[in-house]
């Protein structure tokens, strides 16, 4: 690699395994068996061909089918996961393994391999683990939103009149790859499909997509029914960008509205409504605070303003505003009506109000934020105003 | 979506449809219940949010969650999958899953809707459905296959001197993404990550990765150690792209070698071998004849060539030297040295016997082929020779 190896420092490398490891004594399970590409750049800082058992009273294990710079004393060459359990000296009572990550038969073949022990949901363990940042994370983040914010800048002079959303987005991936971004969006669940992000013009932002994102967008082809569609861009229109931000395995979410030419009345205010959810937000989510709290509150605002009906989509209404973010696009905590839980430190959050206005498109904003004892501080800082493509 | 909705002819989907239960019949598996975007997909021609049930005796149902353009006699609108078991009016004895593709908790409320019956992998059936292509599939991928060759021949252009890999790389996705391509490379399995293709230059082939492709190269960050790593190019170097050709669902797969100057005699012997092997195959493989034979045959021509300390990667070697090609990049039939399959007219397999050269790069061509009753038939029509970048 051509840069320095921006691997994990030995502090958080160590944190990561202490919070893991207080959570799995938590959930009273005494192992966990891990082999996500997510996870296993949590706790290593890379990407490798393997496994990882980490043991309750802290012994951890790399498993390794490939050649990887790891620390020599912790790291086992195998053939095959077959050959773990010769290696392990102590019985293991509850394991975990990735339930939710790792395919049926891959994790099958895991919990065979400890067939005497009771199973365990390690990605339910993980996604609470990394809902709370490390400051590592929240660095990476940042660094993250540097690049995003300097990407948005360029944005306004990649326009062209008489362009097509896909081109438009084109240009706007070649600034983000050549800033550093590794086009790889990594989503948790299945079939959570996008190429680098999304941007949607006028009443393409109206048309239903399968995909678990906050907006839609009919796509180029019906294998991939989702974003930009091809059309024109035309005058009075919204453009709704929200490409994704990653850089260095971590990533920002941010979404900027632009426009050629003026908005209508009605955008313009539900643009003004989103930036106020932000505000609001930002002030009153101290730690303790019910991300239910947050939903009902920001809807309570769009009533006020009668704008309930654009609020999240027209046709079809995305039951969240904000989202997890780290090494996926959909961590936790979620905001919803039904959301549990409540603001913690170390939380960072994509949190996305946004409007889809029939006739002119979507509308809004999204930052990233850090959850911190004075509310949230966002990660992003480009202008948060409907930006004009041209005069 | 701005082009004509590209979905399956009533015969094309009725043709896959029957293709699925006489697979079906064979195992005894009475009903398959379907969720993964790639096999919706390979039924419907869309992806859509939901599932298909499939029944023996040829009854479908598409249980969906949000509004699609489906036929709508066999439609249901479900909220949860836990919907479907009222709707059906039969008893299922043995149910398919598709137990490679869905996450293991996903998987396991599937296979609880129906807890009376007995569990099957569909995931399998629908490799083997799909690892012999309909008359509609091989239209798709020669669509992707022209684009493809069109892109490639435009990369001699995209070279400036001095260039990184990297830049090289973002220059060509560029013209890919200007003429079509989707940029959603899928893969089955977990971890098969990869943004758009790779690009290796240089000694960075001999760079080992942890995903299970042909070629490594240390990517530019730990969190993606694949492909481009941001060195720039030399002369005397070789370029090796294997960018991917997805162009509406399907995609044929192809790497030309390009050079900055003259390679040295080895590599260009190599590289003859690899074009030699792949007229080989074109000639030998008539239906059913052996891919390991074919494997066999290859490694034969690269031993009496004195190469095989070079074959398949240098530090690192891979153990196929081909795999089918369709909705996924590694589809069956897979050419290993334990392959048990034998060629069938339709499948669709992407033939990649490179060299890794240290000093100079990764050399070799891979081209897209349709198995017929006369050998292998290629879908790419790029020139094979080494190409050069500058004179």
């Amino acid at each position: 690699m051509s840069q320095q190896l921006v691997l994990l420092t030995p502090d958080e490398q160590k944190l990561r395994r202490t919070k893991l490891l207080e959570a799995m004594q938590a959930a009273e399970v005494d192992a966990v068996l891990l082999a996500s590409v997510t996870n296993l750049f949590y706790l290593t800082g890379r990407v490798f061909a393997g496994y990882i058992l980490l043991l309750a009273d802290g012994r951890l294990r790399y498993y390794v089918k490939r050649p990887v710079e790891l620390a020599d004393d912790a790291l086992t060459y195998i053939r095959k996961p077959e050959d773990i359990p010769a290696t392990v000296g102590t019985p293991i009572h509850t394991l975990g393994v990735e339930l939710d990550a790792l395919s049926y038969n891959s994790a099958v073949r895991l919990l065979k391999l400890f067939p005497q022990a009771r199973q365990a949901n390690a990605s339910a363990l993980l996604q609470q683990v990394r809902s709370v940042k490390t400051p590592g994370e929240i660095e990476m983040i940042r660094y993250c939103a540097e690049r995003h914010d300097f990407v948005y800048s360029q944005i306004p002079k990649l326009y062209r009149e008489g362009m097509t959303d896909i081109e438009f987005q084109i240009e706007i991936e070649g600034v983000m790859r050549r800033e550093g971004c590794l086009g790889q969006l990594r989503a948790s669940g299945e079939g959570m499909e996008i190429h680098m992000g999304s941007l949607i013009a006028g009443n393409n932002a109206d048309a239903p997509s399968p995909y678990d994102f906050s907006m839609g967008g009919a796509g180029l082809d019906p294998s991939l029914p989702v974003g930009a569609s091809g059309e024109i861009i035309h005058l009075h229109e919204a453009v709704m960008v929200d490409m994704n931000g990653d850089f260095n395995g971590y990533m920002s979410d941010m979404s900027r509205t632009f426009a050629v030419g003026t908005l209508s009345d009605l955008a313009r205010r539900a643009h003004d409504v989103s930036i106020g959810i932000c505000r609001m937000a930002e002030r009153e989510c101290l730690p303790g605070y019910p991300l239910k709290e947050l939903y009902d509150r920001a809807l309570k605002m769009v009533e006020d303003e009668g704008l309930t009906q654009y609020y999240m989509g027209h046709r079809q209404h995305a039951a969240f505003i904000g989202h997890g973010v780290g090494i996926e696009i959909n961590e936790q905590p979620v905001v919803t009506a039904r959301s549990k839980a409540v603001f913690v430190e170390g939380n960072v959050i994509a949190l996305e109000p946004k409007f889809v206005i029939p006739g002119v498109g979507a509308v809004g904003i999204e930052n990233t934020y850090l959850a911190t004892s004075t509310g949230l501080t966002s990660f992003n800082h480009a202008p948060e105003e409907i930006i004009q493509l041209f005069e």
